[in-house]
């Protein structure tokens, strides 16, 4: 028996394996079609890059064009290539690449951003197929092997596979057989619909509520594919200084909760996005003075391996293994060890606000900038370029225990080293609102803006965390706008909307955030 | 035995019945003050009062003022009325009234809006009073009545009572021997602290999983002060053929989502703001389709008595009885039929995304203005003047099954009938996201926004829900924005920054949004 026979546990489907040129026929203009995979781990490759070269050699670029829908962003050498060949007319909820991007704010590919969790569960209320009843043309799923019974045990990702194989009217499961299979690893449920949900009940990071695979009606299979292409890992970025001095802002902030009492010894489970200030996060709480600690994430980096070897991280709970080629061989050299402390499961519920509220997650995320009232962009440069989407952050930061957003105070412009500021008065797309945001923080300083109004809010977060070149300009800003507010009895936060934007205009303008005045 | 010791059934907190007068000494200037009450029903009335009467008679003004955190507004003659004697330095988290209102926009009073579920819970995390170690100086609760063993029984509302009477130092009742005992109507859980926070079985609306009084210290309650004073309830506006024609579009939606497959034919469980429109929106109901239908929302107006009379709503969950006097007249007259059909939960309990997100919840709330690519303005008018807060409407719209918001095309300016649109390139704030928002609607028509990316909603929005006399403005201002960003490569949501504001710059300067042209 090969190993993709002996991968395929149920006898009807050894029948239906088949090449990838057998099912590239299958696929026609218009279709809507679901992938797995998330922050670029266990997505179909095989298929995907076999259909690209199809259209590449065919010179069928724009005239097969399909409907992608993925938990979250896939690899580049899919998504991103299926851009460049204009095979994406419509993506949802999440994306990553320069080409995808370049066809989403040109107009050629259309974007719709949704908050994952809500994405994964509206896709099943049928809200975004409903010219096909809810229903997905062709989903493909990587998986690690499959049942005897034909269920699906998938790869290094969950995200929106299990959504997928319940309302995609076929099904083609691309089978990895140079990765194990991940028995154990995933927690799956299929929630009811409403009226008849019930609780999600996880009440401690570790809980399990559902089985390890993913249910499948074998009919729905047309095709299995054995695909021996690794995930298109995530290489860690360097830490830097500036994400160093954050983190530390964030642990003293952590140490001062837990000497108030507001804050238990051990914390609470931990939600951290991905970057440099995230990684400098979790290495701070490795060499840090916190122990018996848990996660309940979206994404494991490589640094949560570094977390669980240093014996300060008892559990994690994510959706995806985001790990660098390195790191899936550390993990598949200690399998046993690692995956007996992580469970994934889908986004629906890993990123659920049930569950990250009565948890009392942490939230810590980076966002392209705030504003002096703490309301976060991040997702749209300008108010109007798209980057990757909201992702995650708002399930999150909505229901957290503590909602923090970090970020460095300033980044480079074209000929300005402290050009933009990623403190603004008014940021020109809101993703976080005031209401959600706990703190913010820069490596000037932290803000903890609970229990402040508007504009002690203002005061505090423009002088603890606005660099120092734009600590007048903001200050300036703020005494006119209140100024003129109060005055006029409008001030309760206040604002000039014929000159907010005036520090995006003047850095479009003169390639720096540095206003002269105000007047 | 008089009714009021007949209504305490505790034997030692008969002794502690006090006059108003004897308690007014316990107020000291710079106190944190928890109230009970709730869009104004179940709040504190004698002692509020007598303080107000304390200051006038002493000119105190200036002198005594509070920290007030109340789950919602409460009546004019309290809180308003301590507003115009400056007894208020800080308020949580939403109020109503003109005084209030005049002080916080001028800069007296100090303001933090918040979502009503998570302000109870943060409240006890200890976030608010962070000096206090997260207690309160004083509670003062309304109570219908007090079990044998101490335990409260509140009157109208539950809003953050059980939270005040868990963190606050000492406690003041304000037994109401006018209304009678509302034992029974109340379903009272006090959840525990993360880590150990546990799910919220709820399933269905009906559901009660506490108890229906909230545990009490009975050595916390330092007096109880008898009132009769009956609630100062809320008037039902008269619905208006705008607001009908709006709750048509809605009813019709209705319709066409049960056809679809995508509603059962009792629909979901109902949230509806207040309101003219949501008083439409329930008048519409009660004439339609649909029956066996379910309410779990934060206030019963009026207009759910005649919901409940035609027979076709089951049941309902809130956390006030927000009747006027009308209609807590009939309440009382048929006390045992309506309130066999109604529970009353703490605020954190009735807004939570939890039981929101499980039950499916179709929420409906009216905002400011809403823009073109479905953000919205719920608390601000023109970025700057806060109105009364943003209240429940994003505990609602971030987690329904459905989240509508309806508001009229246009309201008049003082020299233009339809001088102020309510629909802007830019909402001036924002409080609830394009990434939250399903359906928007107007008199105009219905834009169902599901599935649509950002330049597809302007277009619908404009379309559908824009009056005619802003229609070409708008759509001027999508088309040059479009133009411009798309070519720069940055139009996934085009915007000039330059002009997004200029409609309401208009308004200011010229007393209408009718801007000539977007040159």
């Amino acid at each position: 028996m090969s190993t993709l026979e002996s991968r395929i546990g149920c006898p009807i489907l050894r029948n239906r394996v088949k090449t990838v040129e057998e099912v590239l026929p299958l696929f026609k203009d218009g279709m809507n079609l679901g992938w797995s995979g998330f922050t670029p781990v266990g997505y179909p490759k095989a298929i995907p890059k076999a259909l690209a070269n199809h259209v590449e050699a065919n010179n069928l670029q724009g005239k097969l064009r399909f409907n992608l829908l993925v938990g979250a962003s896939v690899g580049t050498e899919t998504e991103d290539r299926w851009a460049s060949l204009d095979m994406i007319s419509r993506r949802w909820p999440y994306q990553s690449g320069k080409n995808i991007q370049k066809g989403i704010n040109s107009g050629r590919i259309l974007m719709n951003d949704k908050h994952l969790s809500m994405f994964a569960q509206d896709l099943l209320y049928g809200f975004y197929t409903k010219d096909l009843g809810g229903k997905l043309d062709i989903g493909i799923i990587e998986a690690s092997a499959i049942t005897p019974e034909g269920n699906i045990i998938l790869a290094g990702s969950v995200g929106i596979a299990s959504e997928i194989i319940q309302t995609a009217e076929r099904l083609i499961i691309e089978l990895n057989t140079a990765i194990p299979s991940h028995e154990g690893l995933h927690d799956i449920i299929i929630p009811d619909l409403p009226p008849n949900r019930q609780p999600f009940l996880i009440s401690k990071v570790c809980d399990r509520i559902g089985q390890p695979w993913v249910p499948c009606d074998p009919n729905k299979v047309v095709a299995i594919v054995e695909s021996r292409e690794p995930d298109n890992g995530r290489p860690l970025g360097n830490t830097d200084h500036v994400s160093e001095r954050i983190a530390g802002h964030i642990l003293d902030f952590f140490e001062s909760e837990v000497r108030a009492g507001r804050l238990p010894s051990n914390l609470l489970p931990l939600q951290s996005g991905v970057g440099n200030i995230a990684n400098a996060v979790v290495g701070g709480l490795v060499n840090g003075p916190f122990s018996d600690l848990t996660v309940y994430t979206e994404v494991l980096q490589d640094t949560m391996l570094d977390f669980f070897d240093s014996g300060k991280l008892n559990f994690a709970s994510a959706t995806s293994l985001s790990l660098s080629e390195g790191g899936f061989q550390r993990l598949y050299d200690k399998w046993d060890e690692y995956t007996s402390k992580i469970v994934l499961r889908p986004q629906q519920l890993a990123n659920n606000p049930e569950i990250i509220r009565r948890l009392g997650v942490i939230a810590m995320n980076t966002p392209v900038e705030f504003d002096i009232y703490a309301h976060a962009n991040s997702t749209l440069v300008g108010g109007s370029r798209m980057i990757n989407g909201i992702g995650g952050s708002g399930d999150f930061l909505r229901n957290a225990f503590l909602s923090i957003m970090h970020t460095p105070s300033v980044r480079p412009s074209k000929t300005d080293p402290t050009g933009i500021s990623c403190v603004v008065p008014m940021v020109p797309h809101v993703d976080h609102t005031e209401h959600d945001l706990d703190v913010v923080v820069t490596e000037q300083g932290l803000a903890d803006l609970r229990g402040l109004a508007p504009r002690e809010r203002a005061e505090t977060i423009i002088y603890r965390c606005a660099h120092p070149d734009y600590r007048p300009i903001l200050q300036e800003y703020l005494d006119r706008a209140s100024s003129i507010c109060l005055a006029k009895g409008c001030g309760h936060e206040p604002h000039m909307l014929d000159k907010v934007f005036r520090m995006q205009q003047h850095l479009a303008e003169h390639g720096t955030m540095k206003v002269k005045n105000w007047d």
